[in-house]
């Protein structure tokens, strides 16, 4: 029978043992804005991949890749080994289908972070406000009331009404299964409208990132995706905006 | 792997024993009813924390403070230590998600009302009408007949046809799987609206269980409540019938 | 933990042994047709109540009787003792409220007939057409094709078109599963429109089930029940069609 | 206690075993055209049934046949030994209900490949475009890069964009978990619109196949019911026409 969730480590990993790693966690979610930060940090820092999570919470699915070549929807696992900074990353196609799933994937996760000796967890993620936003906040969760003030001082904000519902999923189970653990652990919500892919959010979530982890990331590239993605919205608002001026002229 | 239940006490409480402790229920539910009356107790008598309950069966989310400190969705058990009247009390965010989830997580509040020996079980709830009340009445329900008596001289009212749908969720199957083990439980529904928070119905069941218990309850403050949502509503109320005037106004 | 399923027989049941008996179920389904059935008989021959059936996978609330006394939603068994005619009756509150959750009830099911050693299965079920039937036809299913013949006999009707999309809940797994277990298994189901609770097809129902089983159930006032509802649809008919003339009348 | 899945082979074939069989896998899906290549081939090759999988993860309901016997809803296995071209076919009523319980089949279904040491796994499914498909193509995915050129050569099409949401269900999940089994698999998927059922994607779906597996199939009666259902669309588009060209002529 096949296991509710299995964890593989590619066997290149299996004689390295990273060294204080920092776990970053950037799952699918809210305008795609943890996603978007962790893929980002592994291209641009080169991190490679060390492991694959399979599940049956996750959607019954293959993914093609442009070949047609297909494989299961998975989460991953990759390593970055910086001077002193090693991270960890966990990206992947989804997230659980299921409520139950979500508990159980979170805490493979935790025993993933336990068992790599990981000292930090950052989950990363959007905070939907329904409005377009201009320059997005970075909003923050923690699961030990000491580590704010380090937080405060990277620009991270607190909100003492948002988010008012929670965090829901990985991002969030993942703060509050660590603390059991005794790991600490910080979540970053990039303000977004919810409605797209928010490169913007992603952006202000990084750069903040960076600043915590003390490991500098490029920008560039994900400030030029950001670039395109406003002229594309500037894009739909005009056309939005001329189509009501056009449906005013046609009924006055 | 993670327990679906997991109940943990608190060390400030392994040494002491309740003696002979009536266990109230006080989870969300219709117009949160008795999750006001039970918080609102716990808050005026000065109860203390003794354990959690998390659990794979309620959302899966971190809940924040106002300082951005997050901690998973859970239950809490307080217990205040009255002269020969010990009170365990079962609040929470949340009830579970799921239909078998009601099942295992009621049946792990039995186990927890067995353990301290509980001799009789309280469960607290709304009892959704779908209008405005004025003067809402508390229903009552039990697992056994003999003890109607009692509970109709404390005010009870019981109604043949209401609830007609049964009482859902753990204010219900608590006295169901209680029964099994022989511990008896009733069941106080203040009749509510159903559409909002709703002190006033709280403010009844109150009334009623504190006389029931023989544990004296200061209501001035819920009262106050009461009389605040009073106000909101008939302004309410107010603003619709304001509305409705403009209305055939501007149609006439 | 709780069992998924309990089965419990009441202490005076268990010296006696029913001999070779018939299993009819009558669950809640299309029209109560079913479950109308076998609470009629259960009625009218003066059937005993042998046993009591929880589970997880019934809906996670108690019952009420008409003083307030509450009851966990269940499924209950009955013994009537004829002359040489055992009958067990399966009836209850609800099926289960998940697809797993119907398969492992109708095996507990189909477990307690081969436990009682039932020599046939009966289910009982509505057919639901969606427009009024004046004179319900009752359509049979079997679990071996030789039984056909009998069931004709008796004024069965099959339809090589109906029911197209199979029979669903116990009514249907308890054919499929006690095949397996070589019990045979019959299912009739009474034509009615789905949209009310149905007397008139449960008297066509138990009128050739009484037949077909040889023991007699006298039928006045389950038609005189049919009768009643009849003449709340002809009301309802006429007021419907009132309805409409006035609106023509309106319009005209 | 049932088995979440059961898997029965029938005694017939008990002693026989195939030799380096394919395995093709044709369950109910978008415009059933896995259901109708695979049915078609074991009805022109004269395949044996050879075994049966039930499942708490199917719809819980009996199938009947037109004389009203009934049988749960199951999946099968049919054999067809060719020489030296064995073949496994997977046919059956339904898929899973739950995101779960695809995963769960999926995977008992790739236990029966491996224990019928099948060499190779064909997958048969549609690729909904939402429009009538006048030529549909057949696209391709294949679960081992080096598979590609072989589909290439026998009329495969790659298309670098579809199917963009990945392969839901048994014909994905079984590329994907076969590869971890060390055994290669194929998808094919005929381009149908998934509103109809749809034998002119079938035919296109298996000519290919038939290619691929160097096993002849006539194809004529396959060719005359996408004929007909050819005339059916148009009839429908037609009569939808005239029904706009009519409405026009009342409005006008």
């Amino acid at each position: 029978m096949i296991e509710e969730i299995t964890i593989r480590y590619l066997d290149s990993f299996k004689d390295q043992k990273p060294v204080d790693p920092l776990f970053i966690e950037g799952l699918p979610g809210i305008g795609q804005v943890g996603k978007l930060v962790a893929e980002y940090m592994i291209h641009m820092l080169g991190a490679e991949k060390i492991g694959e999570i399979h599940s049956i919470y996750l959607p019954p699915q293959v993914i093609l890749d442009e070949t047609g070549l297909a494989r299961l929807a998975r989460n991953e696992l990759f390593l970055f080994r910086g001077e002193g900074k090693d991270l960890i990353f966990l990206v992947g196609d989804h997230q659980s289908t299921s409520n139950e799933g979500h508990y159980l994937l979170a805490d493979a996760y935790c025993d993933i972070a336990v068992e790599l000796k990981a000292k930090r967890i950052y989950t990363l993620g959007g905070f939907g406000v329904g409005h377009l936003v201009n320059e997005p906040r970075v909003l923050g969760a923690m699961n030990r009331a000491e580590l704010r003030p380090e937080l405060e001082a990277a620009g991270v904000r607190f909100d003492r009404e948002e988010p008012g519902g929670g965090i829901i999923g990985a991002a969030g189970l993942m703060l509050g299964m660590s603390a059991e653990r005794g790991i600490d652990a910080v979540c970053l919500m990039g303000e977004t409208s919810g409605y797209l892919v928010d490169p913007m959010a992603a952006a202000s979530v990084l750069a903040i990132l960076s600043k915590l982890i003390g490991v500098p990331v490029d920008l560039t590239r994900l400030n030029e995706r950001a670039s395109e993605m406003e002229k594309v919205i500037e894009g739909l608002v005009e056309s939005d905006k001329l189509q009501k001026d056009e449906e005013l002229t046609y009924i006055g």
